[in-house]
Parts: C-alpha cells; structure tokens; sequence
C-alpha cells in the first residue's frame, strides 16, 4: 500500500499503486473540484506535489511557472510512491462552501415580496394545512389507566372534533417523554385531514408560536435553503452553499453517469443529502435558535436529474434515449424517507417536473413568474447550468432546455464563484489603463468573480477593445493586465495580488471566455429556436424575465451587448432572482399556490430541441459577440460599428 | 487503559482500571448470560480468569472447586490489570443460540391445522388483501415518453380498474430498473384499498407464486418466526432462537430498567430486531431460497413490553405506578420503519395488547385458542417468562398476569434451555436406584433441560423421595446422583459427563427447584385469584388450555402432581403450544382473524392481581409440592398420602 497525505486536509490515506490521485481523493471523502470529472479537459483539478514522484503530464492547463512549482492536474495523475499532496483552498471554498446569505437581505425581500403579491392577485389564500395547538390532558391514574396514545386520542376527539389520529412511529416514540415532561400539557402540530387529525410533533409545554418550513432550491451548482416561519409567512433567514455533488461532475450528465458506477448512486445522494442540505440545515438552526422538530414542512425544487438523485432514483434512463425519467410528480414522502435534518415526520414536497430536461425547478420558476395568470406574452430564462426557457402566457406554455454549463453561477470560469461575499458582480474597464473598477460583494477583498460580473467584463473587455467579437484577445495589446502564457493563451488581470493583498492574481482567460460565450449561445439560441417553433419571433415578447442566481447586478444593457439576451425594448426585461427557490416559498406557504403548481406541472408542454434541425445552427451563430449575424442585434451594431 | 482479552471470542478490549467486567463485556458486544442483570444473584455470569488479578469477591454461586479454577461472577468483578477471560460456551449457546426448527414439523402441523379449524368453523376467509400480478406494459418511445411511474399508473387504470397508484420512495427506487430488466414485463405487489392501488413491490418477469408473510411471537426468552406462502397459507418453515436482548436482564422489568440507561433503549431494540429477527429471517431466507423482497407482511406478537421495545418505545412508565404502556393498538407501520429484514414496504402489524401486563402474545394467543367462540368456560394459561391467564367464554374474557419468571422456558435453572434439539424433554428415575431415563430432543447427546422435561423430573424427584414437598433434597440419601456442595445445596445428577462423553455432569440443584416451585406458584395462585375474583373456583372450568414453549410432551398428570395445573378432570385439559405464534399466523393468513383479533384487544378486561389482598397469600400457599393445602389436590394426595 502507498501512503498519500493529503497535507491541506490533515489526511493520510492509503492506496494501490497506479491508482488514480482524484480517485484516491474522491473515495476519501477529499473534495478536489473536477467539472470535468477526470476527462482531463477542464484544468480544475490542479494540486501541488510536496513530496514524492509520482506518473503524470504537463498539459494545457498548466503553466510552465505552475509546472516547476509541482502543480499537476490529479485526474491525470497516477500515484506510485508515497507522497505529499496540498489542494489549493481558497477558490475552492468561496465556489463549494457553505454560505448564510446576510448582506443582500433587502433585495431579497424585494424577490419575496414581488411573489407574494402574485399570490395576493390572484386571490390565493397564505393558508398551510399544518396547524399547532397547546393541550392539557388529564393525568393517568390507577383508575384512568389507558395508555399514552389513547389519552391523546381521547382528549382530540373531545376538544377538537376528530374522531381519529394518525401518528407515525416516531411521533410514538416521543409521546411518553414529551407527556410528562409538563406534567400532561403538550403542544401538538397536526395536519387536519377530514375526520382525521395526523399528528406530526409533539412537544411538553406550550409551543404553539414555533412552526417553521424550508424552501430548498437545489441546482446542479448551488443549493439554496431559505427558512419560513409558518405562522408570519416570512423568510427568517437564507443560506446557500456548492451543490457538493460538484466533485463528482460539473452538469447533470457527468453526474448521471457516475451514479451508474458502484455506490455512486448512494454517494451522489449524501452528497447532496447530507453534505449539502443537512449542513446549511444545521448552521441556519443553530444560528436562528430553530428546534429541528419543529421543521414540519418542505418544499424542494431541482431539476430533474436533481430530483431523481435527491431521492436515490436510478437516472441513468434520463440520458438515453427515449429520455424517460422514472417520475415526475413527487410520491409521499416525510423526512425520514431522505434522512432529512428536519422532524421525521415533516411533510416533503418535490415540485413537479414536466420531461427530462425540464424540472421542478423550472415548474417553481414559472409559479414565481406569474406566467400562468398573464395576458401577456412572456419569455422566460432561467441562467442554471441547466439553461431553461419558458415561453407563455395564461393560455399555454412550452418549454424547452439547453445544457449551458456552469458559467452562469461561476462554474468553468477559473476565478469563477457564487455570487456571494468576495465576488465580484460588476466591472467597469477604464478605455485608456484597461484598469477595472470592480464592485465587490460584502466589504473586504476579491475573491473571484460571479455570474452578473462576468456578463460586465465580457461587455467591458470587448467593448475596450481587449477582445474580439470571436472573444479571442488582441495579441498587440501592450498593458500589464494583457499577457500571455507560453501556450499562448491570453488572460486578462482583474486584481493584482498586490493591489489587494490577497495570495494569487485574479484573472480571466481566453478559455473561460470561450466557456462563457459557449454558455450564453446555448440560451439565446434556445430562447430563439422555442419561439421559432411556433412560427414566431422574438417581436412578440411583452415581457422578459430572466432567473438565476448571477447575482443581484444583472445589467441588462451589457447582457444585450454579449448577446446572452435579445435585442428587444429594455424596459420588457426584468430580473426576478432564484425564481425556482421563490416558487418553492410560495408552495410551502400556500396551498393555493400548490395547487397551481400541480397544474403548471400537468399543462406545461415540454419542446426537445435536438429535434430542430434549426437548433445546432442557431447555437453556432450564437457563439460569438453578440452574434454571427449582428443584424439581430440593431443597437449592439450602432454601438460597435456605428 | 487496561486490556481485556476474551479469548473464547478471539477479542481484545480496552476499558479504565475499576470497570464491571459484565459492563465491559457488554459494551463490546460479548454476550455473558445475566439474567439478574448483575445484581450477583443469579450467579449465571460466571467466567474463568484465566491470567491477571481481579478485584473480586467468591460467592455462594461459586464452589469451592470452581473458585480455585479461577471461575468468577463476571457482574460481581472490578478490572484492575491486563486480564484474560474465558466464557463459558456450551450452555449459553444451547439456551441463545439459534435454531432452525425441523425436527417436531409434525406436531407443530397438528397445532396449525387446529388453529386453521377455528377459522373454519367461524366462517371466517382465508384472505389477505395483498396481490400480486404480472403485467406488460407498453415499452416507451420518443413518442410515448410518459414516465416510469405514470406508465405503471396508466396500465393500472386502464387494465386493473384503479384511478390512483400509490407508492412509496422505496418502490420508486426499484422501478426504472425492474422494468427494464424483462422489457417492461413486470410483476407488482399491491393492496387494494377502495379506488387506489398501493404498490409495494415491483419485479421483473413473472413471479406471480411467490408471496409470503412471516408471523413472529417475541417471548421474553425467545423469540420465534414462521415464513408462510400467502398463497396457499401454508406454514414452509419455523426458525426460533433464544431473545437477544436476555444478556440485559432475563425478565421484563430488568430489561425496562436497562433500557433507560444511555443508548439502552437503542441497544434493547437492536438485540431484538437485528440479532434477533433479522438474523432468524436471514437463516431461513438462505435454506428455503426465498427473496426477502417478497415477503410483504409481518405479524408480530409480544407482551407489552416486548412489543414497546420492539419498537423503540420508551417503557419506564410501564413498570411505574400507574403503570401506563405507550401504545396498545400498533400504529401503522412498514418494514423499513424497524429495519426488518423485509421487503422495506412490507405491512408491520402488531397484535394489540391489553394492559401493561397482558401484550400481544395474549390476544394473539386467545384468537388460536377460540375461547371468544366458546360456549364453555375455558381457563387459558400461557407458561412464559410472563404468566398470563384469560378466562372466559364468548360473552367475556378476563385476565391477569403474574410475573413466573423464565422456568418454563429453561431459563433460571443451571441446566436450562430451550425445547430445542440436546434438551431433555421427558425424565423418568428409577424409584430404586435413582438412575433416570431420559427422553431427548433430536437425535445425540443432552445438552440440558427444556420446561416440560423439568415439569417431570421435579414430579419424578418428588415421587421418588429425593426431594420432600418444600423442594429440598432428603440429607439422608446415599446415592452418586445425589450429592451436596460445601454451600450445603444439594443437586441431582440428570447426566454424567462418563455417561455421555459430554463436558460437564447436567445436574438440577436445589435454587433450580425452588426457581421452579415459584414459578409453578405464581401460575396457579394466578389462576386461583383470578377465578376467584369472579365468585368462582376451578370446579366452574370446562376446558383447560395450556400454551407456551415448554416442549411438546408436556405430562398433564405431572404438572398436576407439583401444583402447577388444577386437579381437575384429565380430559379438559389441552396443550395448544406456542399460541402466540399461532394466533400471528391465523392474523398473517386471514382478514377476518385480523379483525378478530382487535375485538380480543379491545374487549379483553384486565384484572391486576396485586389489588387483591388475598393473592400473595395464594402465592406463598402455592410455593410447595403441589400446595400447602393439599386438600386442593385430592387425587395429588392419595397417590402421596394413600
């Protein structure tokens, strides 16, 4: 056996000889990030060698300066002797690690109140069926002797008019602690259900106050949970980490293939069970004072991929034809069933999914959109990895997907990150010093740089002249922000680690922005490909909502300018945020909206556009700045040629 | 740290100098027989010290023999340096170990088929509700893409006559793969209730025979499945094992008491399911080639608290005035919320109890026993750890229970075990030279005693003089087989060690016989009150019948003879064996039983003994071969009188 330690982790580990270094990470539970997941085209997986040889090549990725320092790619990398191995940390963390949300609070409540409203349009009731109330029973005696759940049953069917119960085992297991603990007083939360009373907690003492959900949205890069007081109806608090999903792969198809290898299925599942959701569980408990127990309701919306791995349901018939996925409408489930960090008996609710390539986070989005209740006709975008679009109004949606990648949350951009504290979100380029003026989430120093802040550099650096329309770096360019490795591939210097004090450059270079503009093409071609199936064109648009989490900075105008967005009338588009989290927020505080949701679910037609011929050719087009054919773009043109 | 090496087990353990050394062992999961839970009465935890110094102390348990072979009460024994232990194996392992039931098919069919009469003659069905189908369905196609599980709804609806499926995150899980794996030809498990269909297993091809249930009583000492063909309702094998949880405590108040120590309700729970019920299902699974995904249905059986510990429940209040058990009715439930080794959606149903003294095993048992049918007053008396009475007819039934320890059932007596093969079932001596004759389970050598062949050897000591009515041995007899310790307790010899080329003489000592008396004590002074708590006496029983797992030759006249039955008319009594499995197997095999059997629970009236004044008088009158009062035994009376 051959000793690799994992300096960085604390971690010694022991493996074959020849096997695989990212391997021997992964089965450690090590986190390398690994987009690519070991196919050696992405660069991620970069760690330093300390000590020890071991049987790899320099590639692409790696510079010659990063070479003799001992930097290798790990996937690329077989392990033959003990070594010493250090992961860089810092861009791994600010992209995987987990995250309260704080700083953006009002702008949230923005997002939440533009759904509520939606809500309150349409004459949804704020209305949960799960209800708390405080009892008093009466104490057992020698003479009143019946057992602990008869008592209760006794007492309910006399004080609130349910001829039955219905509790679960661990409510069972409860009972007797919780009954006397305050000598008979309890407070019990139950969802009614006709003549029927289904009791979830049970708590000594009274508690009726204390009721709260979890909206989740899990994306394929980052997951977001956002705590509700059932009561009030308000978010009390949010947190948002990686998906930690992300070492096995960067887009659902990297993942569906490794949950067909062994465990794997099991493992992607704790990864985004445990590691993920569990954890910003936890944090958001212990930093709000919430009693896990008294988390009785969620509502979770992924894509469907997402959906089927939350579940541990084989996905692999997602990816082959004819793309089935095994369901798209949730089964009951508490949390026990997932091994939730909530009640076990908390109700969870899965938003539905309408094909394999549009999920229930795209049925959410639509719910938060409004699109079901619109006399107009919208365009709706959602910036994932997964690119979804919708395109309806209150008489009929289609929808469509484009695998984008990650570029959109931070992914497969090399100083890429959330859009949370550190990253970079909007980007200004002097004409003259190419020097940039960045704002910065939070007060402190760049980290990386976020979805909306890519959308400006991109703008920006073409708009100086740094890049073409082809996003290639002009090669006479004499600044010291514009060099050049020996692979000749340029990059541009965001942040000298000087100028902030912080450990490495930040830069951007021509294959990010390569991945960025490959991103962007997936959408608008998509965007333009749905609308044409129905023998339109983007003229018809009344309204454009665009969905992401990219960061709360989207300009508009530079997402034109890039051609991520069509050239229409400005004042149609608007940014709604994590529409897919807002609409899992409306569904756990609305029964009303619920129903919708079920509905948007059924009605919604599901457009595959790998059967448009049109499609591939539209998404070549599209790569470029803003567009092969500039004449889509009349305004970009003025401005560029004009 | 100090080392304990168990070296009969091949474990090295470490614990702090001053440690119990039960507690030690027990914390590693060494099983050191300790029925008084390690109070240093029972004086079964004896282990040889084979290296190292103790801080112990020699007992009345220990002879003088014994003591300079290093023998030690392990509960009664501090660590203080490196030790090696050795535990003794032959006797724990007959009374624990486990047994695949084969050679007494014959009688236990006898059994079965008069339990199935009863459904018979009360026109009850022999109908489950769970079915089982072979289905094709359409394969998918691009054009035909609905999901797995709208799929498997739409064949329901349009070919079984179902609106609605549903089904639970485990049978999701199977689905994508089981169809494919035969082209969408499939088998489903169901239950129909109403309008829906609830799915609880799907296989690929058709396996339309093979559907079973398994019927379990949890006896304080042991524990028993039955795997039944739900099809043709026939018992296929029996599989029974001493009740794991006996290494913390041999009767229920031992092991409530454990259970509320740290992690004691969780190790309880584990000892029963998992090395209990899992490991018994496990073993029968493998001889009968059975998929345990096809085992669908479960009825389980136990006193109330077994059945609360069997579950997980918290039980303390059981044993502290007012005596309150969490449950009597079984919550719904499925195999995956015990982790059974079952399928995970398997139906869990436990029989209800009555009280906390008068369990599952009760009701369950006066189902087999058909005294709600009977128009003559029958006594019901089941012989366990816990000695429970019904009696009544079909107007009304009334019980009590009384606490008789585990005698019957081998436990409590040196040589003890289980009616299982080695145990000596029958005895007789030879009134001159005091040699016995025994009768032996199975075919070879005796490993030691079952209820029935102690029943017989106290009766056949009694007859013969070796002891006197108080149970002790005459001082004055010369005999090898009779011999006395330095203790002064006297012991019989069953078996020498030169007879059988076994390890040890089998003997029966005085403690055992006085063990024994007591419970033979409790059961009749039980009986005695309960009858007479109704203005009765034994005079007013038509039928008598005895369950219990003593063994299958239980002598009548015999058991008459020490006091443990009524002397009354031979031809009333009946020996109905383990009517706690039974009656889980009528439960398993018929709705109309299963309804039944909650009448039972609900309607049983449960007297409690300890209010009678009287009944501890009884008791101690009882205490005696066969009564204090031997004018109670008339015919007991001539034979030793006249």
């Amino acid at each position: 056996m051959i000793k690799v330690n994992f300096k960085s982790n604390n971690k010694e580990v022991y493996c074959e000889k020849g096997e695989n270094l990212l391997e021997v990470a992964r089965k450690a539970g090590i986190f390398i990030d690994a987009p690519c997941n070991g196919n050696v085209s992405c660069g991620k997986c970069k760690v330093k060698l300390l000590r020890g040889n071991v049987d790899t090549e320099k590639t692409l990725h790696i510079k010659d300066e990063e070479w003799e320092q001992g930097y290798i790619l790990a996937c690329n990398t077989k392990v033959v002797e003990d070594i010493e191995i250090e992961i860089p940390s810092k861009l791994s963390s600010s992209m995987h690690g987990m995250k309260i949300e704080g700083s953006d609070k009002k702008k949230d409540k923005e997002i939440f109140d533009r759904a509520k409203k939606i809500i309150e349009e349409n004459d949804f009731e704020f209305k949960t069926n799960i209800v708390k109330s405080y009892i008093e029973l009466e104490e057992p005696t020698l003479d009143d002797n019946i057992c602990d759940i008869d008592r209760l049953e006794r007492h309910v069917r006399n004080n609130l008019g349910f001829n039955e119960i219905d509790f679960t085992m661990e409510l069972l297991r409860k009972t007797p602690v919780a009954l006397r603990e305050k000598d008979f007083k309890v407070t019990i939360t139950y969802v009614k259900k006709k003549n029927k009373l289904t009791i979830l907690n049970i708590e000594p003492g009274n508690t009726e106050g204390e009721l709260y959900g979890v909206a989740i949205d899990i994306g394929t890069t980052s997951v977001v949970v956002c705590l509700v007081n059932l009561y009030t109806k308000e978010v009390i608090d949010k947190a948002s980490s990686g998906n930690a999903q992300i070492k096995y792969g960067a887009d659902v198809i990297h993942r569906i293939i490794y949950s067909t290898k062994k465990n794997g299925l099991d493992e992607l599942n704790k990864a985004v069970v445990d590691d993920t959701i569990n954890s910003l569980l936890e944090s958001i408990y212990t930093k709000n004072n919430i009693e896990k127990d008294n988390v009785v309701s969620l509502v979770v919306a992924g894509n469907t991929t997402m959906s089927s791995l939350f579940l541990g349901v084989h996905s692999d018939y997602l990816r082959q034809e004819p793309f089935i996925p095994a369901f798209l409408k949730s089964p009951r489930l508490i949390g026990k069933d997932i091994g939730l960090n909530v009640n076990n008996s908390a109700y969870v609710y899965l938003a539905p999914s309408v094909a394999s390539y549009v999920g229930g986070d795209i049925t959410a989005g639509v719910l938060s959109a409004g699109i079901w209740a619109s006399e107009e006709n919208v365009l709706f975008v959602d910036l994932g990895t997964n690119g979804e679009i919708v395109f309806g109004n209150k008489d009929y949606m289609m929808s469509c997907a484009c695998s984008a990648g990650p570029a959109f949350e931070g992914g497969g951009i090399s100083c890429g990150m959330r859009a949370s504290g550190g990253a970079i979100e909007k980007v200004n380029i002097d004409k003259e010093t190419l020097k940039p003026e960045l704002t910065i989430i939070g007060d402190g120093e760049p980290v990386g740089i976020c979805g909306s802040g890519i959308i400006d550099l991109i703008c920006k650096m073409l708009l100086t002249g740094i890049i073409d329309r082809r996003g290639k770096m002009h090669r006479d360019i004499d600044n010291d922000r514009v060099r050049f490795n020996e692979h000749e591939i340029g990059e541009y210097v965001l942040a000298f680690k000087e100028e902030y004090n912080i450990e490495n450059d930040i830069t951007v270079n021509e294959i990010d922005i390569d991945n960025f503009i490959r991103a962007k093409g997936a959408i608008y071609s998509g965007a333009a490909t749905l609308i044409e199936s129905l023998g339109m064109d983007f003229s018809v648009i009344d309204k454009m909502l665009i969905a992401g989490g990219i960061g709360n900075n989207l300009d508009i105008e530079n997402a034109i300018l890039i051609g991520l967005l069509p050239d229409i009338e400005r004042e149609k588009f608007e940014y709604i945020g994590n529409s897919s989290l807002v609409g899992s927020y409306l569904t756990l505080i609305s029964k009303d909206a619920k129903k919708k949701l079920q509905e948007i679910g059924n009605e919604m037609t599901y457009v595959e556009l790998s059967v448009y011929p049109s499609y591939m050719d539209e998404f070549i087009s599209a790569c470029f700045l803003p567009h092969t054919n500039i004449e889509q773009f009349p305004t970009v043109k003025e401005l560029l040629e004009g």
